[in-house]
């Protein structure tokens, strides 16, 4: 929600589709810059605010825009009624600024459903057991309107962003890059943890938990976007869905360690005992017999891991440690992977034909990421677009 | 509640009672100018809001402040939390914008008292049976203060307000007017209902019902201010406490009506069905042997009021119906009138001597009111202020 344009917009959207005949719940998110102004003013008062006072002025963005929309749903002669997460009951767990969502009592909501009315919800909150208002961090809209879905078991649950659906790729990297009608739920598990930014996570992971039919489409334009299924057996699948990447990511290596068994385990435990995630790990051995260990971390967790690393480095009689925040992550997604070989070395040939050297390596069921300098991203991208034809129609 | 400052000076003046070992609960009203900016952006989106949406808009003044003002005694050291309306169940009618309270849980903010922490609570809004979001209308936050003070038996309630207390008379027309130390409730009533800013009747009608004492302080300046009390035993009762005038009335009458039974009801029947309010009323019967009648309504009204006695006019035949916008009650105020004899020719006494003719009288038991014409107002005040040795400390 940006503006009263914005918002005028949406409106004129809902009534249109109500007026079609279909039952809908509206959840939406604070209008723009009002989660930046409302942050400010809590500094200005107060430079580390209590999180649970935090939540409590957050959750007046979204609720300003409740009320907005509804009056402007009424304005066009469609009857609507606004809710805070407190009053659907959107339940969470009481860890303020990233709560989760338990659950939604949707007993009210469907009477207003049965009685004709447009149910618009604020996203982004809800309450803790102690009716404390909670809020749910990036992305927290996305994850109430799947958890609203979730509830009333709806037919489709609508994601409205900047972008018009889920591409083959990044279209500023890619001209050729084509918007995907379908993609599977974990393939877009994968995308949206590898980097790409049109939904977060958590939002998927929870349509999947509860096989919401996801549609991710543009508040701008008209179209149908992309749809997010559940079906695995497509009559016949893409070996390769979409090519993601990711540069807030930074590499760190120890060199020159005995090479004993709990290695992984007595260089990375300090690391995650300080809440820093790794992601793409890799350990090798020497010419010289001595073992060395790569792993990446969250560019802003560089910092802090690299002291943790020469902490250890310094126990474990380590020969030294390397640190590298000029890396990017480049992955080729689709679960068509299963039941086709040669997908890596399709990747690693197209890669080497660009004169690209890969640092490391991750696979898993669906996917194949690997870490290059970041110089190299878009090359990457463009060059595995081609080789996998993904400019192609299907 | 205006600016950041004005919190952070709330703030200050909290923590520092609170650490004299007071148990707090803070009622906050929106940051100005909050209010109009939140109407101002339902307007731009329908000319006519649903009155429901717009009590969802605008409690969103009041939540903001609650959160900044628990941020601000958290810096200070001073464990605060902050609750909604809905959260601390002030459960009110469904009168959107408008609504009356009807009972508050106080179990909540017991609990966090007995903790020893400060409770901050929204002014002005409340939830109905239903949940729904509910605003208070004017004077709100000043009834929510004094219904939280009912609820939980508090020693006192004090309302901050942009003047530091009662005065024997609107400091700007008399310079001699002397703040009052103590009021009686009934006079407070009484004065409030007359026109004076200082309080809204129905947040004084609230703490009378409970019994509540009440104090009106400066936000700005320090001071005791007033407190309305309850005790009609004091050693010594003023004869009169304040002087208030009201130029928000106008007056209309209906002359040459024949002289029957039944004739106020006949008038100013249809004036009540249209819900306009009439307050002075003076009958009397001219040499002719024809009846007038003469009211006052809001200023408002009058236009309305005005064309209604047209039509009965008619009806009852009577001779002509005259207005006049250009008047002002003036009332002087004091329990001290039902134990002394002497005040109203007193009053009478004085305003004839500056030469202001009477138009209309009214009394109550601790009231005098007098209409005049409304260039008289403040020659009338200072007259009267004078008569009445108001100027004297006692």
């Amino acid at each position: 929600m940006g503006t009263i344009e914005r918002i005028n917009a949406v409106a004129d959207r809902v009534s249109e589709t109500h007026r079609g005949g279909d039952s809908l719940v509206i959840v939406v998110s604070a209008m723009s810059g009002e989660t930046n102004r409302l942050t400010d003013l809590a500094h200005q008062i107060n430079p580390k605010p209590p999180a649970r006072e935090m939540d409590v002025l957050l959750a007046t963005g979204e609720q300003v825009t409740i009320a907005l929309l509804s009056m402007a749903l009424a304005f066009r002669g469609c009857d609507a009624r606004s809710y805070t997460g407190g009053q659907v009951h959107i339940r969470t767990d009481a860890v303020y600024g990233k709560a989760r969502i338990l659950d939604i009592d949707d007993a009210r909501v469907r009477r207003d459903l049965a009685a004709g009315r447009v149910v618009v919800v604020a996203g982004f909150q809800g309450v803790d057991e102690g009716s404390n208002i909670t809020t749910l961090g990036r992305g927290g809209s996305d994850t109430t309107a799947v958890a609203m879905a979730a509830a009333l078991r709806a037919d489709e649950c609508r994601i409205y962003t900047d972008v018009d659906g889920v591409y083959t790729a990044d279209p500023r990297v890619v001209p050729e890059a084509r918007r995907l009608d379908r993609i599977t739920f974990e393939e877009m598990l994968e995308l949206a943890s590898l980097g790409s930014k049109v939904l977060q996570t958590r939002s998927v992971e929870f349509a999947g938990k509860y096989k919401v039919p996801l549609r991710v489409l543009s508040s701008f334009e008209p179209g149908t976007g992309t749809l997010i299924s559940y079906e695995e057996k497509a009559v016949e699948q893409p070996l390769i869905s979409g090519i993601a990447y990711d540069k807030d990511e930074a590499k760190l290596s120890i060199r020159g360690i005995p090479d004993e068994p709990g290695i992984a385990h007595r260089v990375l435990g300090p690391v995650s005992d300080a809440h820093i995630n790794v992601d793409v790990i890799l350990q090798n051995v020497g010419e010289d017999g001595m073992a060395n260990l790569t792993f990446t971390v969250h560019r802003n967790d560089y910092r802090l891991a690299r002291e943790i690393l020469e902490k250890t480095a310094v126990e474990m009689r380590a020969q030294r440690v390397d640190g590298d925040e000029n890396i990017a992550k480049i992955s080729v997604v689709g679960v068509g992977m299963r039941s086709h070989a040669g997908v890596a070395s399709r990747m690693f040939k197209s890669l080497s034909e660009e004169g690209i050297n890969i640092l490391m390596i991750a696979t898993s069921e669906i996917k194949i990421s690997v870490v290059v300098e970041d110089k190299y991203t878009e090359l990457a991208v463009r060059a595995l677009h081609r080789a996998f034809e993904l400019d192609q129609p299907r």
